[in-house]
């Protein structure tokens, strides 16, 4: 049987991905091939690919605004050094929203000056800074809208002279989002977007190409955008369920659609962590995110009894991260309201056996 | 129907890769979880990737030896630069054998100073050149083993003080190979390893370390051995596919055993391009790849009517690289000798009904 899957990423994606992906492995449609074996420069991946960037742009809105849309590898953690290695030439201004927002600016730093103008860390991450201000010589800011481990989220975004930079990995595409006012977007796909294994770079054409040293070929966003990204082989498979996975938010009427469904597993799991005397949540409420869901046993000895309840029914990849300890409910797009409904229920059961 | 697919890469797999990998995208056996959904740190993908790791090595004949294998993210030509970024400090050298050999030189000159001591590019690139010197300044020597675009492969390596780095990104595991002559190694997938989407290296730990500059924290070998190939998170479906390659070649008897297979696949390929009038090889007759299979029509205006018949005969992806025309029939480790002799076959038709 099947888990309710919460895990944090990579995490669950929509059932018709998973099938038309497990049929492409053994022969993608009137092909005579498995995707895993079809060549990159085949007029069908070309297709793919080609779909996959105008989907990516189709669906933040982006198309025809002097964006590209790339799908690159690496992880976002290797763009956090490339985002700074194609924009950084006097400064990189950061704000520091947790661990993941602090190694894009540690990553920074091994390519020129950085600042750190607004950090929560000293109250454990919970909230989202609203007051900095921004260095003369920044070249750029760059936030983290959605921060999985602490479970905060931006829903207003700094309004800057400069580009704005995001690190969108856990929140893109859960939501009606302001994307023009980035310049450059970057995004592991295991969260919203497809499987792992491919990164989505969604960029400004007009903001590149300024900075003064040599970029490494493959490191290189103009490189990639001149090559349609296809400078060298594509992680092809992970593209294609990105394609599928898009494909399927489209059908569920975009990003303004899923916005309500997200809303609405989101208050109801909140609403639950307040109101069940046995959990506390993490976050501040005004910042709290839609995407994860971060909350703590009162009693942490009851930890053992919790586990057994959860575990027995079902419910997979609920455990906290090890910083924050306690419980993170991951309900990204594809996680049904079903599977928060029985989440639900095991804290209202274990509210009544305790 | 399934056709036979000659591909340069992303290329064929065996059936049963296929076949497990598309079922563990539903669910991967007894977990519940699509691979595709799975947490990296889960005990179960946590084990796949030892378990990948360790065959890597052992299929290198490496275990025990102080070399680490790691499954990283974008592909060999990323490598090009990330090798250099972790061995150069003084100069690179670099034997230029093709169009991916030059590429691994271009980006290495991003990280500081290099040397072509020797280059078959005025034949183009129709043998492996034997005579160079090494410079006394030369931090390692770069080769490429085996050169998909020209149908070229080494069968004896350089002996050398320094460490020998190589690309072996279509012959690696195809053949018996002194592994432990290298210091480092490194090799896309999407060949006789897995999926595209991550790549091998396989480095003695000895020879890291030893540079003065900084290295970005994802292009650092040293960080990725101490987190055990998972710093960030893994393309967890690429490495997937490459266990159970890596699982299929240790049950056909491993790289000696698959070494006689491929030999008998060379050997009856190119004894048909060299019988057949209308057919002529590329490279030079020693140094004849036995991965890639380069040949060309002695009279190109033919091209259309060969094509139709071969197209007929449900066989795909032996269309040359546009920089050397012809055919370029591919036949890794998954393809199966009845592939070969279909192509033959073909020829032979060809070469009775012109």
């Amino acid at each position: 049987m099947k888990k309710h899957n919460f895990s944090a990423g990579p995490s669950i994606l929509p059932t018709e991905v998973f099938e038309k992906a497990s049929q492409a492995v053994i022969e993608l449609e009137g092909t005579g091939l498995s995707i895993l074996e079809m060549s990159h420069r085949s007029k069908e991946f070309v297709a793919i690919m080609e779909r996959a960037r105008a989907l990516a742009l189709e669906l933040a809105g982006l198309t025809g605004k002097g964006y590209q849309a790339l799908f690159l590898q690496g992880g976002a953690s290797l763009h956090f050094y490339a985002s700074a290695l194609n924009l950084l030439e006097r400064k990189g201004a950061y704000i520091d929203t947790g661990t993941w927002a602090h190694k894009a600016e540690v990553e920074a730093q091994f390519v020129g000056a950085t600042e750190v103008i607004a950090s929560s860390r000293e109250n454990g991450y919970r909230n989202i800074p609203k007051e900095y201000v921004l260095p003369k010589d920044a070249d750029y800011l760059h936030i983290t809208t959605n921060n999985t481990i602490y479970g905060t989220e931006y829903f207003e975004y700094p309004k800057v002279s400069v580009p704005l930079v995001a690190d969108m990995s856990s929140d893109i595409f859960s939501k009606e989002m302001p994307f023009d006012d980035f310049g450059l977007i970057y995004a592991g796909a295991q969260k919203n977007i497809g499987a792992v294994g491919t990164t989505l770079i969604i960029v400004c054409e007009d903001i590149l190409g300024k900075v003064s040293h040599k970029i490494p070929t493959h490191l290189d966003y103009q490189v990639h955008i001149k090559n349609e990204s296809m400078t060298n082989t594509p992680p092809t498979f992970a593209v294609y369920t990105c394609l599928l996975t898009m494909e399927w938010l489209k059908k569920q009427g975009g990003v303004a659609a899923i916005e309500v469904k997200n809303k609405e597993k989101a208050r109801l799991l909140y609403e639950e962590v307040d109101r069940n005397p046995l959990f506390k949540g993490y976050a501040d409420v005004k910042d709290r995110s839609r995407m994860n869901v971060v909350f703590n046993l009162v009693d942490e000895s009851l930890s053992d009894r919790f586990n057994a309840l959860w575990t027995e029914a079902g419910i997979s990849g609920i455990k906290g991260h090890r910083s924050v300890g306690g419980y993170r409910a991951s309900i990204y797009n594809a996680l049904p309201i079903e599977s928060v409904q029985l989440l639900i229920e095991v804290m209202q059961h274990f509210e009544k056996t305790v």
